[in-house]
């Protein structure tokens, strides 16, 4: 059983939180805390080995926590996501196959795309696929159908896995904290559009991936993840996109893997991650 | 304030402890902890903002734990070391370069040398230099011998900087959980002499180093930190020996922030790392 | 078009080399090369521009080399491979996602396995699947029933994604060079069986993949590539099973690349690797 | 020997040049080779076992070359160097003590720092140190001193370690590629000042450093050689300053590795490097 909180820090929240704990006779076998001083917030992880009534711990924990103290207890242990595509197969490939195998940590519900592309793969894996394009229409139009289908599975996650088009304001307001994307490159470096090619030109000798929460600013959501991966002088842009694949497909597998495990606090623009 | 505590793992261990910080009203600003399921085995380590009467602070701390459990609070801020070379002067030199800018988190006592290559740097920084020789004496005269300089400055840790003769169980015993080492390979592969060489005729692809205590048996101590990194086809035995010696330095370099930053936990053959 | 050349080193073989490309106009893109001093050995990667007559190009390069040389030219464009398994998916489905997108640079031909578990990945991507059971008879005649279902499909590799079963040395003999195999660990630590095991046991704070080529020694053949990854005190044996996966995977996937795209040189008991 | 050549690419250049080796029987140890196709560049670097009459292979090689060919052979094994600092030891320290060594690759002839804090390390050492103030004087007059203590010694580069002046278009100019910086961020994450702050406010998971070459563009020069590492939300801007220096030391030292063993060829704002 996981156990996550975060609220304003005072004294005494660790000992209030476990005599909670102590009193069901509840074995913690791992915890991570956390005190952002600058914020003034604190995060706590408990991973509890004895299953609990959730209800009655939330109850308990709620009267000697400050208000507005954000708890979750036993989260589901199968989140549901939806995925977002366009036409690059890497990152969707990677869910899909531990899906099946049964080691995503989520059930993935279906998959849209702007492009039909990734269809063929989906059915492979007997994953519902809905094509949506954005022609010929306007973004509002498109976003709102993307909505419509994301909606008839309720996932508690929608994973932008290589999704090339910019999502609305709107958009991201439907799924406040649900939208986790990988961008291609080491952000902030290369913001925006062609970061292989920008990073071509600048003669750079690392290029990374981020993955992130999705916020309104472009590329600007709180970072779950990154990594970087050396190249050279040989490289040319082609091959900087390549290799950018790889690691963008290990970094979004790794924030999955963090996220889906309850271990990522988000709060302002920052995350608390307890690995 | 730092406390570390290890015991016998049972329920209710971190409300009791975090209760008594909890009654002096101290704030946790960092909080580690681990159960070793295995050994049944728990550990946790506390930074706190404010300090306190540690005395009185241990004898409560007592009160509410298991019996034989080790309560270390307040570790001197400043440790004292010892520091043992033959020639090479790689690790030394990043030992006596932090020390003397007030970096090093330890306090560097002596060095004692088998060989008189590295008296100059040590005078240099104004560090006392004692050549003990291992020649024409048996290994208990040239051990004692250094035993003896140790003991004049009574240091909290040994630290084995490139220390290229084996010590004998005897020596070891003098220093239980003292004597931290710095191993020329990543552990367990290429126990013992010239891992470069055998590493360069295995064509291996990564080389490593390994920092760890010194225990009875060669090379078999508890793992503190080891990092590995990429060589290919074009280094000599020579040029891997070279790109070692990098490892080699930064290794025990991020050992002795983590033990001086009273950050490690031993218990059996295995460490438990609160980075 | 790709030029390797490995033979005994002289003085003059690049000039030698490089003159029979410039008579015939050939521009040279890329060009790696090697001389091992303690084999005297030679060994040189070009990457030519414009295709030419191979055989013709042999002949003159022929003339001007040293009996003995090794030299291939234009070497298959799509390598053909079998891959062996047993129970384990996640480098088998890696190469089967590749394959279907077109990017292995190989084209998988069949997949063997000594369990069904496996069958039903290779259906949904129309890779045909062979169950060779090594139940209830001698190690000869399974081994012959593996080579039999090989020979059908001339592969000009075989690869062994996660096969758990020794391979004789009549087997390998079947194979020369053709073997390539992941190991689930940095070698040389841990050689044989249940590594991460004995990593757990050990307390080591990094492990390691290794890809090679096959030679009669268990783990003992020319290293193609190997990674590693920290670990740390919170990883139980199966955590670190859990995490060797990926780094199996993605060393594997490497190492294949390499492969494929002609940059390993095999001599004796190491590769010299052009990347 | 290392004989350096860039130039334009046409077919037969490695003929043509290899071709004028074997004519005096020089062996090549090793050779790296590349050909910029955007910019039709081709670069080569060869190490040659023999000695041989410099000026006699250049005029042979200038024959066979096209025109505005940049040549050098056999550059001087051990370049000079001068190092300008502010208060930060820890590039400056790690430069000292290779230079103390005899393991540079280039000797250290003075030092210029615009504070006084780094005086002492120098003085143990052995190097002359100019205390030359930026305060209450123009920055053309500030620079000026510096170049005049800089002619002084003729340095072959002069290395930035730490120092926190921006220089002027005109001090640039006076040292033509001479100038390596080595800057506290993964470029061109955070351009300018206070990096690691931007990084801590931003919630990145890595920080990184860059070694490159100065020009007239702030932070805008060839990149030499970058590396990131990891960090995480426990790490105040502090924290990250600190783990910076780390990886600054490594990165410069890198770099000067790479330069001082004439690896680096320069062309517009990229590099080539044959490591």
């Amino acid at each position: 059983m996981i156990i996550i909180i975060q609220c304003p820090d005072q004294v005494g929240l660790v000992a209030a939180i476990t005599a909670v704990l102590a009193k069901h006779q509840l074995n913690i076998i791992s915890l991570g805390e956390h005190v952002d001083k600058d914020e003034n917030r604190f995060y706590i992880r408990l991973n509890v080995e004895q299953p609990a009534d959730a209800l009655l711990l939330e109850q308990e924990l709620k009267n000697v926590l400050p208000d507005n103290s954000l708890i979750t207890i036993n989260p589901l242990p199968q989140k549901k996501i939806a995925v977002l595509v366009t036409k690059e197969y890497h990152c969707l490939a990677d869910i899909l196959v531990r899906n099946y195998f049964g080691t995503l940590g989520a059930s993935v519900q279906c998959v849209i795309g702007n492009h039909a592309t990734l269809q063929d793969i989906c059915a492979r894996f007997d994953i519902p696929f809905y094509l949506v394009s954005h022609e010929q229409k306007t973004k509002a139009v498109f976003e709102n159908e993307i909505i419509e289908k994301i909606h008839q599975y309720q996932p508690d996650y929608v994973v932008l896995a290589k999704f090339m088009r910019i999502l609305s304001p709107d958009f991201v307001a439907h799924f406040k904290m649900q939208l986790i994307n990988i961008h291609h490159s080491f952000l902030p470096a290369f913001v925006g559009a062609n970061p292989y090619r920008q990073a071509y030109h600048r003669g750079v000798k690392l290029i990374g991936a981020t993955a992130h929460f999705v916020t309104n600013e472009l590329d600007e959501g709180p970072i779950i993840t990154q990594q970087t991966i050396h190249v050279n002088h040989t490289y040319s842009a082609d091959d900087m996109i390549k290799a950018g694949k790889e690691i963008e497909t290990a970094v979004l597998a790794k924030a999955l893997e963090l996220v889906f495990d309850d271990r990522i606090f988000v709060y302002k623009n920052k995350t608390v991650v307890f690995e």
